[in-house]
């Protein structure tokens, strides 16, 4: 078993590559080639019942692929006061012929955060919008960061607007954006105000409170929410979901548990089957659906294994091992 | 974090350490100390559909405890022709106060053989025998001998009897457990004479099919099934759940999905709840069970994550990190 470290992944990840291996692997889902366990998730509470600490597993095999593997990524809040990074992962590639250990790949995170952003890229895309839209990012952590690039990047946009609950942040967020590609990037001082300048959007905070509201929206809007990916987060209002002309979750199941969609339907706002698949859209089994003329339009991500299974076999495919 | 390989494990690992912390961790269980969830399971399969590999992902946390883990278990049938072992896997500690990863204890699966034939001795001393007993075991893998070692040093018993499908087999085991601890150990030449000549029994083999039936059996044995981990897998005929006296699982829900408990319940001869904890039995809740009176006796182990965070905890707390 090779052990590679983050460094030595990085320069291995084009995000080309990223956003065309995650959608090969969506669309061999929606084929029914990848079999991907219930994930496994445990929390980590203070004597009073806070939370400070999550960690989740999730895994994948594909048919006739030489790799399967188990990815774990941790999240511990209180890090951040010690200097640590708040999260933390590594990924386990392992043999679909013999059941060993190939390599072990410690990236800190760093794949989550990509294949990641390349889901959010994908289901961005859905949208057709024309090269001067602005994209608007709720939100001002690394996956804020990566979803910018990656959306902007893969649509050809160059415009963002920012808002997260620290200004400095979103200043900081939208420098750095300005900065390494380019971007007009815009800190906004409300949500209201991104949702306002956007035609698409991405959610990408911790929140445990809807963030965007009906009345924040324009006419016209396509949101993706990254951000509620457990039970008890919620960056969406119910509401939205209601008057939503297309709804897609990344799984329909996952996102019944843990995503946005799952609090609308538990809200009595919407029904447990008015979602579509975002892998059978992404493999052309929704035709039928118009994200052009549409007015609202949302994607509720909550991350697969087979995502983690495309982004690392990508990264052992450019290895000597 | 530190890479530990089983040449450096092995010597930190003594069979009454072993068992110590597998019943203090089953104990923790019973006391609502930790938190496991749901293992993962992923099948490999050929193209008509026969079944080569799979992989287990358990994973347990303890309230208090700086470690937590993820454990990987591989068995790949096929690897054994191309002079590979056929079982291997890992476990990876992290760190309960950061999540980050602290030791890759890359056993190979050899705690996961010491943490089952550690429960399994648990679950043998249940039934008071005398030190003249004799342990009957089914099986002639790996699990076989560690159960057989475990069992008889933690009872102080010395007499053994052995069937497996290759007879071979069986007077290997017989002698290298005579070899290696002095035991009198006898290969027979079927299910039935091992039944008749033991006092407890242990069952560990990948079968399909009962392998003990009801009329194998002597008017008074203890019975510990340890194969039977995953559905379609079975040892114990059913009828012998009808008319044990005492039914132990050593986790309820596990056993009901996975384990010999389950088919019997699935099978209509016996009832769901007809089990007892074996947590709560080592815990001391079950003291109205009189094990020395009763005839047949069961326990159903599948194996829980509890177990292997225990025995990666003994490593880790013998290295110097």
């Amino acid at each position: 078993m090779q052990i590679i470290t983050r460094e030595e992944i990085v320069p291995l990840v084009s995000i080309p590559m990223a956003i065309s291996v995650v959608k090969d692997a969506f669309m061999a889902f929606s084929e029914g080639l990848i079999d991907q366990p219930e994930p496994m998730q445990m929390l980590f509470k203070e004597d009073d019942g806070q939370l400070f600490g999550d960690c989740h597993v999730k895994a994948a095999q594909q048919k006739d692929h030489p790799y399967f593997v188990i990815k774990v990524a941790a999240g511990f809040y209180r890090n951040t006061a010690i200097g640590l990074p708040a999260n933390n992962g590594l990924l386990l590639v392992m043999s679909s012929e013999t059941g060993h250990p190939v390599a072990l790949l410690k990236d800190e995170g760093w794949l989550t955060q990509i294949r990641t952003a390349a889901a959010g890229a994908l289901a961005a895309a859905l949208k057709p919008v024309a090269p001067d839209a602005c994209l608007g990012i709720i939100g001002t952590g690394s996956q804020a960061y990566w979803q910018a690039a990656l959306i902007t990047q893969h649509l050809g946009l160059t415009k963002v607007a920012v808002f997260g609950r620290d200004h400095s942040a979103s200043v900081a967020l939208c420098d750095t954006l300005h900065q390494e590609f380019g971007l007009t990037a815009t800190p906004m001082s409300s949500a209201y105000e991104v949702c306002q300048a956007s035609n698409i959007l991405v959610t990408v905070t911790p929140s445990s409170e809807p963030l965007i509201k009906p009345e924040d929206l324009p006419d016209e809007i396509h949101i993706v929410a990254v951000g509620a990916d457990s039970p008890g987060k919620n960056e969406i209002a119910s509401e939205i979901f209601k008057n939503a002309d297309i709804m897609v979750t990344d799984n329909h199941e996952q996102c019944l548990a843990h995503g946005d969609f799952g609090v609308a339907v538990r809200a009595g706002m919407v029904a447990k089957d008015a979602d579509i698949s975002l892998p059978d859209v992404l493999a052309g089994k929704h035709s039928e659906m118009d994200f052009s003329t549409a007015k609202w339009t949302l994607v509720d991500l909550t991350g697969m294994g087979a995502q983690d299974l495309a982004i690392a076999s990508l990264v052992v495919d450019n290895l000597t091992l």
